[in-house]
């Protein structure tokens, strides 16, 4: 995710002074008068605020580059659909804003787990048969980022460990590890569209895992997992008697070939906190909606897991109340022709821009099923210029213009993500200067002379 | 505050079943098989989410009285000015918001801390000579609320302490203990207008101390410091080379013959992180935007502390971008008059309600000179039939439906507070069935006949 690396702004970089931290105003001051005083002046970030890691940020601020002059950046790094202005939100989206602000009614605090007329919107928005919901099943948070920060907070302490998948958002392990909780690394496999290792991420699970978070349509790869995988899944889940925490941010943004699962339809044991929101399938990022679902069948969360939760929201207490003052417009009067709109749109760019990267040779782009991503394998035995993909990515900045994320950015190194949401135009413009950039940088391996004779 | 006590959903009792946490799925798994593998279910919520109290909900959920079913409900508890109609936010707000979502501009993710050109104009409505500001000094939050928490997060680590005021609003106390941060009281003089019992303060103070969080003006005292008091706060701080949390969020909000002075404008040298948001001045608590200001003239928070809020902002990503699409205008655009407006409505409702309860045998209430609050002192000792302040309020919405908050829920026994945000007929009606109310259990002591014969 990109908001975590865009904005100049946001650098961390906010004053060029140096630091100064003894003795400014501790002489003369009656030291030794009075026991356990401070002699001086000594403020130090807590350990929390130096285990916020993001990974993103790291790896961006320290790429040095710029840009190629003479040709027109084009960034496919920014995990925020609005940005080229192309993907706008539907008109009906900004009218419920308007009509609840007119309304008047939603300038007040709200309880802090969100209005119970909009916790009962997303209740039976999302409720179905298999995977009943009501109200006292929801949550409103502050963006799916706030959602899964408070299942976190509330699943695990300090000491215990949380399995999260390799690639993956890089979030889990920032906030994981700024409360002290370990992450352990499952891994997706690139030849089988990203499906987890079942085995070894059975094997990672231990007395101490609190949680296995599954992120479905996937942030970076763009895959979407099949109902027999997902079943899969929550047959560990359920031998290991481990809860699921379900980021299905990007839940119905699958292409029209494929069906997307929301997880919870599929289990009557395994207890599931779900955790989505507004960004993407209403394309409103900026608006910081998000939500949990809570899937507890069998009563294995019960309340004191749900009394966590409040308790927890009660911290910063919710959401912007106009968002959701409009909730219920936004679930109900969105027209399906909108989410089909975006849909194909990203459809038809994740296939032209598949399409040209798979006739790159050195490069290994794997199919996207959904979401707004696709990861691109980079064959470094051909480009032997380049020690790793974050060098790559990098000159692939300074000579074409073009930034992806380096997918160490994910814990996977050796690829990059390309976001397809950009106009058609730019997207095609992008894959003809990788292709150029890649033309130009292939090196043929020894007993690979074949290919390269191709 | 309130929003953590009025509304029936939020109150924590989401799920009538029984807890059954033990051997659900754990049968004929396979026990054994794996090393250190879960037998059985057992998700317990965390130790965080454990400590995370809230002593209003609290308090108040154990409240079990119906209101007199003869006389209609007046709440004098509830925080949140917006409740009663009676005091709706600008025009100017509203359309400022419908523009901001109209521009089409704000829908994408913000940089973390906020959208630069939002950063500077909370920077230049703040800056003022004694105590400049810049873009790089402000960080936008998700309400006042998640303001303190970050501050709280970056200068505190388990294990150190903080000073917080007697009375004071019970949010500091909350998140503090979450965090497994000690809190220390420091005393508030109810006899000197609330002034801190500055000696007391500072004997508290010892090497673990991170930070003072001084409340001005003060929920739940409506009291404002005078220049000269706040600084003589500041040179314990600076004697004591302990840093200062000021809580603003009623900053401006004092009655006209009393002046504010924002805490830093009066130090050069003790680092501030001052918080406030639009939720009480602009009437719209509901919408989440809250503000952290560095004050750091001797760069002793430096560099560390800023770099720390910056990534301690990316764990959720900062408030509604409608909002802050908004804030140019609200800043800019609300006339003098609204404030003007809220501010004598306000002083009369003070006036009012002071005049009236200070004619009550047996009630002491402390006039207020900001703010939306007056605490008013019972002498317990007239009113033998009641243990304490939560006995005295119950009774009072049982037998006059008039709700007010026991001060017990500051840390305050023996008191309790009166929003003064509600129309003026019910404050009027209210006082006068706290009145009925008094003198129907007003019992005279030995020693105070004279008194009792008044
Ligand atoms: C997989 C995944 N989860 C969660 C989020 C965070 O969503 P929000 O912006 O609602 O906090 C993102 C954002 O990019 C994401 O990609
Ligand atoms: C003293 C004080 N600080 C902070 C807050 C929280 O403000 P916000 O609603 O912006 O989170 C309140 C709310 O009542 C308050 O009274």
């Amino acid at each position: 995710m990109d908001p975590y690396m865009i904005h100049t702004n946001g650098d961390g970089n906010l004053s060029p002074v140096l630091d100064v931290h003894v003795n400014i105003n501790g002489k003369g001051s009656g030291l030794g008068k009075m026991k356990g005083r401070k002699a001086r002046w000594s403020v130090k970030p807590s350990d929390m605020s130096d285990k916020t890691f993001n990974p993103i940020r790291a790896i961006v601020d320290s790429m040095k580059v710029k840009p190629n002059p003479n040709k027109a950046m084009i960034s496919l790094s920014i995990g925020d659909p609005t940005v080229f202005g192309n993907l706008p939100t539907d008109p009906e989206v900004t009218q419920a804003m308007k009509d609840a602000l007119d309304s008047g009614k939603y300038n007040g605090y709200a309880p802090s787990i969100g209005y119970l007329s909009s916790l009962e919107e997303v209740a039976s928005y999302f409720h179905c048969p298999e995977a009943p919901l009501e109200a006292k099943d929801v949550i409103l948070t502050s963006g799916c980022s706030q959602a899964i920060e408070l299942c976190l907070a509330v699943l695990a302490n300090p000491g215990q460990n949380i399995l999260i998948p390799r690639p993956g958002f890089s979030l889990y392990k920032t906030l994981a590890e700024s409360m002290g909780i370990e992450v352990k690394l499952y891994n997706l496999l690139p030849e089988k569209s990203w499906e987890i290792d079942l085995k070894q991420l059975e094997s990672l699970i231990d007395e101490k895992t609190a949680c296995v978070i599954v992120n479905n349509p996937s942030n970076p790869c763009g895959s979407v997992f099949s109902k027999s995988h997902l079943q899969k899944i929550l047959a560990v889940a359920a031998r290991q008697c481990v809860p699921i925490l379900a980021d299905e941010i990007y839940g119905d943004m699958v292409f029209s070939d494929c069906k997307y699962e929301p997880l919870a339809t599929l289990s009557t044991n395994v207890p599931i906190l779900s955790c989505g929101g507004l960004a993407k399938r209403w394309l409103v990022p900026g608006w910081r909606l998000g939500w949990i679902l809570i899937h507890d069948r069998r009563d294995i969360f019960g309340n004191e897991i749900r009394d966590g939760l409040v308790k927890l929201s009660q911290r910063i207490l919710g959401p912007c109340t106009i968002v959701q003052g409009a909730l219920k417009s936004i679930l109900r009067r969105t027209p399906q022709e909108f989410y089909h709109n975006t849909l194909s749109f990203l459809k038809s760019n994740a296939d032209l821009c598949y399409g040209a990267l798979a006739a790159i040779p050195g490069l290994q782009p794997v199919r996207p099923s959904g979401a707004m991503y696709l990861m691109v394998g980079i064959e470094m035995e051909h480009f032997p210029e380049f020690e790793n993909d974050v060098e790559f990515t990098e000159r692939l900045v300074a000579e074409q213009s073009v930034h992806c994320l380096p997918a160490t950015c994910f814990e996977y190194p050796n690829f990059f993500r390309v976001v397809i949401t950009v106009p058609e135009v730019m997207m095609l413009e992008a894959c003809s200067r990788i292709q150029e950039f890649c033309e130009q940088h292939y090196h043929c391996t020894e007993g690979s002379q074949e290919e390269c004779d191709k």
